[in-house]
């Protein structure tokens, strides 16, 4: 199952709407025989890819999938049927399929005498490559990550409002890692102004990746000019006007947004956390001081140290000489991966 | 040489003005058959303790030191002749000692047939227990090490002034088991106003340790009233009119301390960090955002980014909920422990 989710995370930011699933196939005795992960929208779903690598070696064998295989005939036809027509014995799957439309794969497998075990390793599998979909199950928003680099006292930009670099070229260049896992990027009017940044993934040398996450910049009085970078060829933009984070996340899902990394300034940060929109926190701290300058989060309405916003930890890890902080809020929204997939 | 630097950081915040030493006595195959670590000023030191506890098993063997052996005779008797008395063959030694009084010790051991190694893991110690004691040798000022416990967004208070508790348990407890290895703690007038802060080791269980560090209140304008906790009967206090940094590090030196560890406000640590005399950096952060509130480091006169003050990280550890990182600043000062004890 550890493999059958780092197979879905090396797909992430490619696949959405449909979920970014992994598979693993072992023939009779034990062996792996096939491995794959979902192809972008209107491809073979992972189960597909894995039982084709696998071919006559899966009959009597175990498929190992993150997410129940669907029992619905979308783009592609189901994947239980598959599974069940390759001759699978038993399938092992970590979460179990959330949406009505999908749902009955489990069922279907088990009908036609596959011996199927749900919730394997549910909880690492839920908020691994399947959060973002997830997210949008039941909440019908996309997930939010949100990405700051800031000093070790917590600046964000010195106090002329320059801010590059403060972190190293590691952790830059985890950025972009994380920016290809995303379907969008999004910074406020502010950003874009103050630092002109063009939002696309590049490798070390600085060429563009092929695939690209959709640019967006929220902009409610249309200040950003159109010669910004950020309105250069390289990937597509949005420009947006919503009032507010959640109607900003809906016009986002609508258009098939499942992840999005929020780099934004400190006002932005500020306007989705306290709205409670922040599913993740990548926080790269460099080992400097400024004693000035803007703050990682500007207000939060919050006086006293009682009522401080609860993250916890997930996550350190030394890069060149920062060192960078994951985090999840503590808050309880609606559902948590741990408490299951609502099925 | 591992176990003899433990030793001494065992003692260290017990010895000064006095170095924290650690020695091993190992016999003629090798054997380690005795340990000890510098007692309090007037006893013994760590050659000796070693020496007592290996007995006649040091004949012929090997004492390793973090610390050149002695040669004068001070409140105790030279080490080396305790050593050569001792009929040890060979004597392996951290940090050549930079002090001309207690200088001569390898000559003089050298002199009586006994081979001695100098430099023997040298910068390890050097930025170890030693590495206050050599501050005052070279810089004739005490070791500062300054300690924060901050938010994710580098606040060190809220907005209405409360800091009680930024950190959890674990972390508050390291911080118990920082101060109890310097000779004295330092707030400014600041935090022992807004915080009444009583400043002591104390245990988990909220005892008081029998040996206190000095606690040192910077308050030029005298306006600590006598019945802040800072002044209780539990530990020896300074207030210190001192006008800059520099001078009341001065005025500790001149009262054997050592190693410092500032635990003073924004406003302080500003002034020291813009002095240059901050050695160390202990770093707390708390997985929590405020938004609003002090900030971890007042003005250092730093508007752009490429001026920032830089650190280096030397740890990151998990404390808890909390992380705590370890810095140095990469400032050159008069001397480095990598370019040798100066002799
Ligand atoms: N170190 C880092 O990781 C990092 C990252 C990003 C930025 N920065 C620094 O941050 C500074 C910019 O800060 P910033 O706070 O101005 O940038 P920002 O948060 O990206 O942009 C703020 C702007 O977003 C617009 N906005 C749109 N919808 C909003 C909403 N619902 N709530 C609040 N604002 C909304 C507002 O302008 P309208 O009202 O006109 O829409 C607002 O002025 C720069 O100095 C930059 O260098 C640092
Ligand atoms: N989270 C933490 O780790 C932590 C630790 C400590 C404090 N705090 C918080 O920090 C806040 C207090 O901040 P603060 O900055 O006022 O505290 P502070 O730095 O401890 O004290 C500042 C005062 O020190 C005096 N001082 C003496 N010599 C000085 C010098 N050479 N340079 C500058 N000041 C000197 C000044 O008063 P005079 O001019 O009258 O001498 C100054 O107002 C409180 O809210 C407290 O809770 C947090």
């Amino acid at each position: 199952m550890t493999r059958a989710r780092e197979l879905g995370l090396r797909v992430l930011g490619t696949t959405s709407p449909n979920p970014p699933v992994g598979a693993v196939v072992l023939d009779a005795a034990g062996a792996v025989v096939g491995e794959g992960a979902t192809s972008p929208p209107g491809g073979p779903h992972a189960e597909v890819h894995a039982l084709a690598s696998a071919g006559e070696l899966a009959r009597g064998g175990t498929a190992v999938v993150t997410l129940e295989p669907c029992a619905h005939t979308g783009r592609t036809g189901p994947c239980a049927d598959a599974l069940i027509a390759a001759g699978v014995a038993r399938v092992v799957v970590a979460v179990p399929e959330p949406t009505r439309l999908a749902t009955g794969g489990a069922g279907r497998l088990r009908a036609a005498g596959v011996d199927v075990e749900l919730g394997a390793e549910q909880a690492a599998a839920a908020e691994g490559a399947l959060a973002g979909w997830l997210t949008g199950v039941h909440e019908h928003r996309p997930q939010v990550v949100w990405k700051v680099a800031t000093t070790l006292d917590g600046r964000v930009a010195a106090a002329d409002g320059t801010s590059r670099w403060i972190t190293g070229p590691e952790a830059r260049a985890a950025v972009h890692a994380l920016r290809a896992t995303c379907d969008a990027v999004l910074v406020g009017s502010g950003t874009a102004l103050a630092d002109d940044p063009q939002l696309t993934v590049r490798d070390a040398e600085g060429r563009t990746a092929d695939r690209q996450p959709l640019r967006v910049v929220l902009d409610r009085r249309g200040r950003v000019p159109t010669t910004a970078r950020v309105h250069d060829a390289a990937a597509p933009t949005l420009v947006s006007r919503a009032a507010t984070p959640a109607a900003l996340l809906a016009e986002l899902f609508d258009s098939d947004v499942r992840r999005v990394l929020l780099e934004g300034g400190p006002t932005l940060a500020a306007a989705f956390l306290a709205a409670g929109l922040v599913d993740e926190a990548v926080v790269h701290v460099a080992p400097t001081l400024l004693g000035a300058g803007a703050a990682m989060v500007g207000r939060l309405g919050i006086s006293t140290i009682t009522d401080a916003l609860h993250l916890q930890v997930t996550d350190v890890t030394r890069m060149g000489g920062d060192v960078q902080i994951r985090l999840r809020p503590t808050r309880h929204t609606g559902w948590t991966a741990s408490t299951g997939g609502g099925s």
